[in-house]
């Protein structure tokens, strides 16, 4: 797993060379050093350009002392393919699958019976709750250490049904990009998603450059325990917080302590987190990743299998927040394309 | 306000330099850049420098990699002086007097009659539900822009009965080279403690140089909402997490995400933390500071007014915590003396 990671990187580090080397010849206007060649030269990557150098350039009017360069991603959808459904979804189902031996009564319960019998329509109608409860059998009633554990080794040999590669190769190439210009910039780029944060952690940092500690998500309980002598934390069938929706703010402010000055987002569970970065004093930046590219990526528009993007897209102009088009404004989406 | 903190930054900086002299014409054997210049020559001192070389080193069979270098402190009576009473307690009170013109009932009802009482005992007596009640009154009904405000304003203005100082200036020195210490060897140092992550998070950065995301706390909940068209968080009377004890680990898991591999701590609050912190596998570094000092501090041995160091001491041996007097170990304890 680990060389996978390891070769991950190379090629996306042989692939931005080779890109910037296309930039300049392609448009002899573009500088060599451009941060963003994957982005196509419009509005969207303007405003990134223009907001960094604005917050960043001493004597600015609008300058911010870098400790203060908080950056908030969503991840699903904004940072990687949730599409045709949310990554940590596709790996609670196949978690229930491996667990049925123990519980032959899933048979015949619901949702448990709509994943056996891979029925994703019944699965839908079970709804939130339903959906909670799955989460809950695939997540809880282990340590966290061997939850960690199950989630590496899992997302090191699943595979997308679309593209048939791993998961973590799904990454937006332009993200990539964006993270590595503000974190140059003297940005602390955060996580800050509606999938569970001890699925992202064991791997964030190898595909992001996001450190744990800088990851926030939704979370079960835990307690501690010595379990044989040795401590331990138990995860628990209760959640602690939904950091979706207005759980977001909740959630920015339970772990990073200030507000960010730029978020992005793909959905209305972003909605709350561009409020709360950008309806605030001073220059502040909010984006939202449209998926407008049926074949490079999928084509969706408001209305994903598991979320909505209608009241964020609604109130994006009055906000002035940058809307950026997969098929119009990125040149490349996945670095193996 | 301000002004008080870059005096104060300027004054230790300024005693920092004058301590490396003094230790150089004292004791000869001490290289000039002794970064820990306030510490006693001993066994304390030495386990902290060879933990750091062992862990910083490369080719050490204990070297540990910079971004798992996470350490967690402790804040009340680890990094400054937590009697007569928790600095957190202190502004409750001063809090619950400024609000009582507003609730006249509380003249007559515990614990808020001992607080305007200024019965003590009567307050302890009522434990910790007592407590949290007043937390709650203090802390909640209210969006956290404003909560800030108020914990910055008490703080800026409060002194601490004994010393007639600001409570930003009980912090201890021998620690405040010991973050600075560990920080230039590639650590990332976190404050967890049993205190209100929100009171801490004001001027934690000013004093030991934690910014507000590497503060770890109990927490109340708080809620999203828009308030006059802006985005605000109410502060909820229910608690979210009480970072104590069992709770410490879990505070860590939660914001951290991974397990430090060094805690300070100084009471039976730490104990848990102190054993997820050293009971893994690898080289790791667990430290109790004991208040021993009734001329220069506090002496209370195993019990203070409202905690006790039982466990933690009786467990420091077999899992060879370092265990810290500050009579005989700290040649200074706070930069004024």
């Amino acid at each position: 797993m680990k060389g996978t990671w390891v070769d991950r990187r190379a090629i996306v580090a042989g692939l931005l060379v080779s890109t910037a080397t296309l930039s300049l010849s392609n448009h002899v206007a573009v500088a060599q050093d451009d941060p963003l060649p994957s982005w196509s030269e419009g509005q969207p990557k303007r405003s990134i350009v223009d907001f960094v150098s604005a917050v960043t350039r001493e004597g600015s009017p609008d300058f911010v002392p870098a400790p203060e360069r908080i950056a908030a991603f969503d991840n699903d959808g904004t940072l990687w393919c949730e599409q045709p459904m949310y990554v940590q979804l596709a790996f609670a189902l196949d978690r229930v699958k491996v667990l049925a031996g123990k519980h032959p009564e899933w048979r015949k319960k619901q949702p448990f019976k709509a994943v056996l019998d891979n029925d994703i329509a019944a699965l839908a109608k079970s709804g939130e709750k339903g959906l909670v409860e799955l989460v809950m059998a695939a997540h809880a009633g282990m340590t966290t250490a061997e939850f960690e554990k199950i989630a590496s080794d899992w997302i090191a040999t699943a595979r997308h049904p679309k593209f048939a590669r791993p998961y973590t190769e799904l990454v937006y190439l332009p993200m990539l990009e964006l993270l590595a210009y503000l974190r140059a910039n003297g940005f602390k780029t955060f996580i800050v998603s509606g999938g569970g944060i001890e699925f992202m952690r064991p791997w964030s940092e190898k595909i992001y450059g996001i450190p744990p500690e800088q990851v926030v998500g939704s979370s079960i309980k835990t307690k501690f325990e010595i379990d044989g002598g040795h401590p331990a934390l138990m995860r628990l069938p209760a959640i602690d917080l939904v950091d979706d929706g207005p759980g977001k703010p909740v959630g920015i402010n339970s772990h990073i302590g200030r507000r960010p000055i730029a978020a992005f987002g793909n959905s209305d569970g972003d909605f709350q987190m561009l409020q709360w970065t950008t309806g605030q004093g001073g220059r502040r930046f909010g984006l939202i990743v449209h998926h407008t590219d049926a074949e490079r990526e999928y084509s969706y528009d408001r209305k994903s299998s598991f979320g909505r993007l209608d009241n964020a897209l609604d109130a994006a102009a009055a906000n002035k927040w940058t809307v950026v088009s997969m098929k119009d404004d990125w040149k490349r989406i996945f670095s193996f394309q």
